[in-house]
């Protein structure tokens, strides 16, 4: 008997479970840019209902939030270092030290969070899939990258002043963060990127990579958390530096306190995103991996 | 048309994206006993398929991880305090704050973690749903309660020795995570719990609630993790109390980060399984709600 509320047979689950799917799945790779503009042509010229508008303007608003709490987040950083604690250099000195908490901010938690949640946006869904996936992986290199700069920062400043390495909880989470992270980078352009990865590995491979990903922002945040807290209470003390201790919250102690919420904020901004089915680019719903028959996931 | 792979128009569609989902979804509160038995007998009568024993049996093993892991965080946190920092007293001395870590870590992450991931458990799900309610809200009391009072150990401490309260990093994520879990405890009781509460706002609380509950557990990991950082900083300084600088990495250090990579590892078990849509209980996926009838939502 058929269920109350399915009201065709020929409706499938992904329609109407999720308002967004009607937007046709863009399948990776070789599909045709004439085969794309088409399928943008149709969803866009189909009236939005209601619901569907909803989903996308609370979509927008979280990926604008995400923009501007990650650009909040890089400001204040380059601020706190540049204005309270000398600027920046490369010369071993703790003003090369400096640039670890700028990259790491910028690389780990920014650069990468915005490229986690591309695929996300409704606007590129009627699209080819690989150009996003290009964009995707060049941002996460960006990312990685700065991430790697960012730790060459910090190990040669402790080299050049004798302060040993890795020993901290903070260092502990930081250094398993960005191994995971340069890790899932070299799997995901294996698995994802490369034309010779089988559709099945992809299939395998994609939920872990989604998990992972999540990880790798929940292991940053936590060790950007633990770093700003160590950062203060080291430079903070109240003695003959002129400063003022950091339980009297002096205004660099506020800065860093808030740089610090702002970026769980980010954080939880972009798992949200992550984590919200309605959101999911079309093609990479698990409903639609069961559905799809196998000659259409070729180009998966 | 009928898309190849749904073979019935009764067929739901989460019955066949999710491999658990046959076990009939138990609903809140009013369901008789005898109702329950019936549809457990019906679940366990049905021959498992080999997809559905697999994801049964990850989750068991993610179940076992998670227990064995909660267990370890707290063996490890009270060793830590017991043996290395002298124990506990409740007289305003530096034993009293050993209470707050212990509180805590048992209190708003194993406890909280564990409770979280009650409704995922499968052999819950043929059974009425009330009782699980119950005992969700009872083991989230039981966490909030200890974190309360581990927050009292902190404040106490702080003011018999004239340390300024909430000023850090630390401590500003983590009376966050204990508003918030007081808060959202109050909002779930409400709004889950009384009987007059409308379907309507059950409906709409519940994303929210299921958000705000992993919120609340990753802002109680980056609280944890930098308060054992700063913890660490703190004590083992290599002067005059006879330890080891934390640099050094003495036993007592490798203790504290151990007990840092548990509550990390404990926290992406959890957000592993509450993440997975599989494993949620079937009448909690958003998929029942958008087929099920008006009529069989009385109960939810």
């Amino acid at each position: 008997m058929q269920r109350p509320g399915s009201s065709s047979p020929s409706c499938s689950s992904t329609s109407r479970c999720f308002p967004l799917t009607h937007l046709a799945a863009a399948r990776c790779g070789s599909e045709t840019a004439a085969e794309a503009e088409k399928r943008e042509v149709r969803a866009h010229s189909t009236p939005p209902e209601p619901s569907r508008m909803r989903s996308i303007v609370i979509f927008y608003s979280c990926y604008l939030s995400c923009l501007c709490l990650g650009l909040a987040c890089v400001a204040c950083v380059c601020v706190w270092f540049s204005q309270w604690r000398g600027g920046f250099a490369w010369d071993g000195s703790p003003l090369q030290f400096n640039w670890h908490p700028v990259l790491m901010v910028t690389g780990l938690v920014v650069v990468y969070g915005i490229g986690a949640v591309l695929y996300r946006i409704p606007l590129t869904w009627g699209q080819n899939k690989l150009p996003w996936k290009l964009l995707h992986a060049a941002l996460m290199l960006v990312a990685l990258v700065l991430s790697i700069v960012g730790l060459c920062a910090v190990f040669d400043n402790h080299n050049h002043s004798n302060i040993p390495n890795l020993y901290s909880m903070h260092s502990w989470i930081g250094i398993a963060a960005t191994a995971l992270f340069a890790t899932q980078w070299v799997f995901g352009v294996a698995g994802f990127l490369l034309p010779c990865s089988p559709i099945s590995l992809r299939k395998l491979l994609k939920p872990v990579h989604v998990w992972f990903g999540g990880t790798i922002l929940l292991l940053s945040i936590a060790a950007c958390i633990s770093g700003i807290n160590e950062k203060l209470f080291f430079t903070l003390k109240g003695n003959a530096t002129g400063t003022q201790p950091y339980s009297k919250l002096p205004p660099e102690a506020v800065l860093g306190n808030s740089l610090g919420v702002l970026i769980v904020a980010f954080g939880l901004v972009v798992l949200k995103i992550l984590s919200n089915p309605e959101w999911q680019r079309p093609d990479s719903r698990p409903e639609d991996f069961a559905y799809a028959p196998l000659i259409h996931e070729d180009n998966e």
